[in-house]
């Protein structure tokens, strides 16, 4: 049975279980910051999942690219990278060229910020009306 | 007609023509580290493409995986970021715990080190021999 990375686990909020992956929220509210994580035991590179479920990943990465235009990003930034924790996670990250590490990207960049109990549950109606108007 | 942009043109070297992709060699011989152009017009954010498209894209980020298992990475890093340059672009990255700024992500961090004329021309060989045996 597919199990999350305790650090990721650690790290962010379960949203909502896509068909193929686990969508989570980063627990740091500098920026609107999502992960997907395929449940599909002993991922660690795209190519674990075959073509077609990498295709199914790519319409999730739709998905959230829908949801985070809401907040009017700059940019959208798409990285799997895994040198950390290596189970198979896509961060999808909306930037804005105000927001502190701007142009950098996020990884190892931006400074712990967690929500609060009451920010985390008024960002999570917000998302669960987002994933709804766009799934 | 579609035009490269041209700091991306200024960084990197052409390997091949995908049939969605300008496959390019980054000028930088600390890494394996290719790009994946989409050759569309005006296309910044993944959801530019349509989603046939992106699903012919993650066939062509797949064989870029496939080309660079060749050098034995311990992790590919895939990032599609475009903060500074915006023309859509994705960097498919080969690393290794032993590179440079392992593990932080490389955007950023790796220091300039291109190529001679003759480390470009035997990397080129390599990495045609390496799409063709993969294509």
């Amino acid at each position: 049975m597919f199990k999350l990375d305790p650090q990721i686990k650690a790290d962010t909020f379960h949203i909502a279980d896509l068909p193929l992956s686990d969508l989570r929220l980063m627990n740091n509210k500098t920026l609107p910051w999502l992960m997907l994580v395929p449940k599909k035991i002993g991922c660690i590179e795209l190519t674990d999942l075959t073509l077609e479920e990498q295709k199914n990943l790519i319409e999730e990465v739709n998905l959230v690219h829908q949801m985070l235009f809401d907040y009017q990003p700059d940019k959208i930034n798409v990285g799997a990278i895994g040198n950390i924790v290596s189970q198979l996670h896509i961060h999808v990250v909306a930037r804005f060229k105000e927001d502190p590490v701007w142009p950098a990207p996020v990884w190892g960049k931006v400074e712990a910020n967690p929500y609060s109990d009451q920010e985390c549950a008024d960002e999570m109606v917000r998302l669960q009306a987002l994933l709804k108007k766009h799934q």
